[in-house]
């Protein structure tokens, strides 16, 4: 497990370690209006996404805690609340765990909204803890289902940061990774730095680094290296969309790992909740790609590493094809292709 | 062209513009001795095959300096230059054209080793303006051939700096897309950015910035996205040695863009000078591969991104096996498969 909590609930205050800002500095952000934990959400110091459901469900619980604070006519509450599901849906376009958990909350008030408003606070605060310690225990089951598909002696090349951090606690790829070296297994891990936002770096090596797991640093561009190299006999990443076909919106460069694991017999599994489906859409080219700033490529902490005015593109996530993946981990099992029915069985359980 | 030189030869001093420190700075390094052009070589102050090449010519071109200067004894002088070579030859491992100039230096010198130094001298220092000078006028034509290659309109992707800054002006791989350019072809280039080094970012996005060709930057890991989104027609690439079959050693990650291309349909093109073959070796297998410092990966800039005593790899090159290239844009040509014989054609020219 993480050494620190990646969020933290105190009764009208979500605590969030600033992931911007680690490994280097551990600084705790604390957020009390749901504008706040919005605005966290948008500028990454919260990222992943199970772990940007959760906060946006918390998002929701502080939103009542500042509504009874305010002492608010409760015939304002559907308009207000209605406010508060736009402004944290607004944060992020891609990962469907955000949408996922404002509607969890959404149908919780509105299976409730006789209640007084205070009673409301108490409820939307119970299922945004509720969403938060199911997703634990759902990555322990991740990590179950996952870690049998790891050979007793393994090099796992791994993307961006599907850990601790991206989660409520224990992550969904690095959940595999944890259970599999929990088991004994002998396994090495190769983490993809992770440009722009070197979530690889700066998250995943550390996480590993702190659990004893042996991790090696890779910049993105050696993992066909380390692939030629005979380095690498699995990949396993996390998922912020899934459409019902399989096709899978992940972190920008997961594509890329994608065909050079098919290029080299390696297979390519994904993990990730069931709340990361999007059944509602056929393929994956229909998920929203997120762009985002410029300035995340032309500088790196700070410090300009490109020309001035120099123009760029910046797609948080991309999308991989069915077709290059060997199997979806999720807390009710591996599921296999055919995606389409496979999927389809899972959403039912 | 470039505005700014990468080498700049004055009697007694080779001038370097400091790769490490554009875009952002640009400050020139001014070498008065073979070690000082050793510790430019190996500390990236210059870099990319055909500048480190020209760059130890002219290294050797100061060691006679050094010795007319010092009024050393000419039987001291066999020991003396083969101390100046191993010096500059170790370096760098990868790239041959560094063994290739000082081949040639060599070469001249055993056929002029009667004359006095103060002779040597001059006839060493015209020999290391002779293969600047000839460097330039062979990327001159390596982009004439490879312009041809190149659709009326292309999206042209490129990895590392195969430009102005990599040779002594004018670039391989950039000679290509400015030759196209000045033809009036509608091109537009997607530049890597090249990490650690970030040559891509630095020095390719400056120099095509500069001249005004159309060129957007890209993080390593969105090569395989803009190839989805179809903004890739081709890609060209420079490099650092070529085995006699065509199998390829060139900037790490020139390997996963390789197997991107084949995935996607898109033709994937070296341009090199023939000095770049190495027709000793059989396959890319036998091509040695330098392993830079850790904190190139580690840090960016002087600034700490990943978390300390982290385990890294750093390996400077890869290499593409033959198959994954459609041509080699020389000199003499676009040399084609199979490769063992165009390449043993192109050497006999």
């Amino acid at each position: 497990m993480a050494r620190i909590k990646t969020m933290e609930w105190r009764p009208g205050e979500l605590h969030l370690i600033d992931q911007r800002k680690l490994p280097v500095v551990e600084e705790v952000v604390v957020c009390r209006t749901y504008s706040e934990v919005a605005r966290a959400i948008k500028d990454m110091i919260v990222r992943g996404a199970p772990a940007i459901g959760a906060a946006a469900a918390y998002g929701v619980a502080l939103a009542m805690y500042q509504f009874v604070e305010e002492e608010r006519d409760r015939s304002e509450l559907p308009e207000y609340l209605k406010e508060v599901r736009e402004t944290l849906a607004q944060t992020r376009p891609t990962a469907v765990n955000l949408f996922w958990a404002l509607d969890r909350m959404n149908r919780l008030y509105q299976a409730n909204r006789d209640l007084k408003p205070e009673q409301l606070k108490e409820r939307l605060e119970e299922e945004a803890k509720a969403i938060a310690d199911e997703d634990v225990a759902t990555n322990r089951k991740i990590g179950e289902y996952g870690a049998a598909l790891v050979p007793e002696k393994a090099g796992i090349l791994t993307h961006c940061n599907a850990g601790a951090l991206a989660t409520v606690d224990y992550g969904t790829a690095l959940a595999v990774i944890r259970v599999a070296h929990e088991q004994g297994k002998d396994i090495h891990v190769y983490a993809d730095e992770t440009r722009p936002f070197l979530q690889g770096a700066r998250l995943t090596a550390w996480e590993l680094q702190q659990d004893g797991i042996p991790v090696t640093l890779i910049t993105d561009n050696m993992a066909a290296y380390a692939m030629q190299q005979g380095l690498v006999d699995l990949v396993i990443t996390g998922a912020d969309r899934i459409a019902a076909n399989g096709d899978t919106a992940n972190k920008i460069g997961t594509y890329g790992v994608a065909i050079l694991a098919k290029e080299h017999g390696i297979p390519f599994y994904v993990a990730a909740p069931r709340s990361t489906i999007d059944a509602s859409l056929a393929t994956g080219e229909e998920i929203p790609i997120e762009e985002r700033h410029h300035s995340e490529v032309t500088h790196v902490f700070g410090t300009q590493v490109a020309p001035t005015g120099i123009d760029v593109i910046n797609p948080a996530f991309d999308v991989t094809p069915h077709r290059y993946i060997a199997g979806i981990i999720t807390e009710v099992g591996v599921l296999k292709p055919p995606f389409t029915e496979s999927i389809a069985e899972a959403l039912k359980k």
